[in-house]
């Protein structure tokens, strides 16, 4: 068997994409809401290799490894090896020579995922948990589950994504696997500086930039809020918080604008009162706290996918 | 069935505390001692979340969680999504969403468990390990275990307490612990500053504040040396530690004024030579190792008192 | 029983450490590369109190202990009760009161492994992963593993250790281990001030000090790079890294000086570029990532060696 990994989700082909999503729903209901153990990974050891911390998405890849019955581990990399001097590639050779089949790396370096397929990727599984603004492809999937769960996903379906998309891995991920599965009406809206490149546009014929938000939220069945993550913007693109949550805060006023029944995202951790209304974030339309819950069963889904049997 | 919390020693009453001390008993004798491990809480994920950290209580909880067979989550917070804008409700609910059942929390602000409870209370447990200075419940369970291996606990029995009760959550918690299985005969002994206020002083009927270590502990079947704890004292509540340790240390000669056989407890970490001398901390009457390990059972009774079956 | 240790090398007489070596090699066939699970430590719980950050040592351990079914612990000692005062001792002593059948421990202190043994070790285990300048014995343990798969250990086999062997635990190690299985070729090189003090050389008799790396490597079966380990050098003894590779760097030239199927070791992490090249770190003649698969091996060998069993 050739080992697989999950680098981005445009590697996907839409029955590639549709399985994760079914195997992902099975184990939604099977584990993670019955609280139960599988043993499928049972002796198996999965490596969070997280050069750039999120409790978030490292102890959901840790709850997923260990309903599997994998051996999880989770050093601390900041008070590592890599202060004395090594590369990042001999961190991961080192715990895959200690027995890690799979590696859940988080790096800033956009393109540290293909070095690792490279030079580690024959017998070891790389998955992606979040490369520089590039990728995040577990989230992607996870917010597709979410939306699953409640709407169809294809064409006819309208989602709208609020806030910083040019610096966000999440949002990229997230319409790439919207593209994959046929919808063809994403809106995006935030100040111009946020919006994505003529070349993602190019690439994503059917995303439309829009400036205000009334125009942006009008018919949509899907709203995401995105994190501002001032962490990875220069000084230049800082943003007034205030003003920002004036003209594209999502609030009980402008969720208005979506369709009654719109579902509410946001990849977390939130900043309530700048990206998103405390009302809103809680409130009937919110599936937040539904996008975690999935995110274990979505990443259930992917060690599944990524594991070879002995 | 109705969720269980525990988050201070006052919402139990003598018959569910006598509970737990029965099974932290049991937990004592068939897993702590006989180093095994049961399946109480396969399948159930319990999150440490520490916000302040304590190595100790963490760990104990973390062994405690283990020897039921749970899937235990020790994130390090604060290199978490708190840096970037979350609030501490958003990181424990997001810990529910990924699936955690129970939630060991240890915070500096003295109200946060409440607020826990009322909004993520109705099915996920919510332990206090440790909460701002007023209440650290399991350490007073631990210490009540510890006594209880020895002395009878009730009236008759005469306990000291020496140094910072002011500031110490773990004073707090044994002295509710004593009040309730019905201890009459508890004295406080430190410098003014540090003794409770009289309103403490007017809630414990039965505790007497000693200035003098002498009058303190003269008849004493239980002395408790208290952490100094500098990190949650004003610069003017700051004590010069020589001093103290002259006219407060627990020391070989002063230990004398107790009954002969009575019990020395320390609740850790200390600092040997200014809450206590070597010698009485590593003395025939020290206890203190032994509150360490009635430390793991009593999380465990707690543990399972807390858990719902599925 | 009597409790056993593994604090230095040259505590074990030949038959131990073959004993050593061999039970490795069981569990490396039988678990490491097999990816299975054992049971052997089930229930027990193994502390790594990790003073000084390894990742690759103390994830080496987690591992070994894992695959062996025990309960593993990885506190943070640096945001610990250490910082409020407590002697290590007395932290190693709450683990074992916790239930820590074996301590796995790595300090800068030279002397503390006799000290945890004097006043723990009777009925717990002390493994030193790594004290001061002195002593890392599972490495030695992991190196003669690594050679031993290749070559046969004893009287015959040259081994250069090249670099600074006078502040290295590893050096120290591999060169009692080697004298210990008879090894009677043993040579050094480094730039003087890193050379073995006369006072050690007088006890490895069998040991030759190099100023020349093309003497020490001619006709060398193993060659050890060692790592630079600036942070344990005083400001006086500090080397130029450039000018230490281009005397000292393990090249594709370089190692033409050695047998043509010489072995090539270094215990990382590595400094590609001053250490070794990155075209011999990854060369055919590199045994560097097998060191850290027989490290898990070694490793559990040792562990096995030290549990009682209940």
């Amino acid at each position: 068997m050739i080992q697989t990994h999950l680098i981005e989700i445009n590697q996907l082909d839409i029955a590639s994409l549709t399985h994760l999503l079914d195997r992902a729903e099975y184990w939604l209901h099977n584990t993670v809401i019955s609280r139960q153990i599988n043993s499928l990974l049972h002796g198996c050891v999965v490596a969070n290799l997280f050069f750039e911390p999120s409790t978030r998405t490292q102890y959901s890849f840790t709850v997923a490894a260990e309903r599997l019955g994998a051996i999880v581990l989770n050093p601390q990399l900041s008070h590592s090896s890599l202060v004395k001097g090594e590369s990042l590639l001999d961190t991961a050779r080192t715990f895959v020579a200690m027995g890690a089949e799979i590696l859940v790396v988080r790096h800033s370096a956009p393109d540290i995922m293909e070095e690792l397929v490279t030079y580690l990727g024959e017998r070891t599984a790389i998955i992606n948990a979040g490369a520089g603004s590039k990728q995040h492809p577990t989230q992607g999937l996870l917010d597709l589950l979410t939306i699953r769960q409640q709407k169809t996903l294809g064409p006819g379906l309208a989602v709208a994504v609020i806030g910083d998309v040019l610096h966000s891995r999440v949002a990229r991920s997230l319409i790439d696997g919207l593209c994959c599965v046929g919808v063809n009406d994403i809106r995006v809206v935030a100040p111009e500086e946020w919006l994505p490149s003529a070349a993602d546009l190019a690439i994503w014929q059917v995303v439309q930039p829009h400036a205000e938000l009334r125009s942006a939220l009008t018919g949509a069945d899907v709203v995401v809020a995105l994190r501002i993550q001032t962490e990875r913007m220069q000084a230049a693109d800082q943003v007034d918080k205030i003003a920002f949550y004036k003209t594209y805060g999502l609030t009980e006023q402008t969720l208005r604008y979506a369709k009654p029944d719109a579902m509410v995202l946001h990849p977390g951790p939130m900043i309530r009162g700048v990206e998103i209304a405390s009302i809103v974030a809680d409130g009937q339309q919110s599936y937040i706290t539904e996008q975690v819950r999935c995110g274990v069963a979505a990443r259930m889904a992917v060690l599944e996918w990524c594991h070879l049997p002995p």
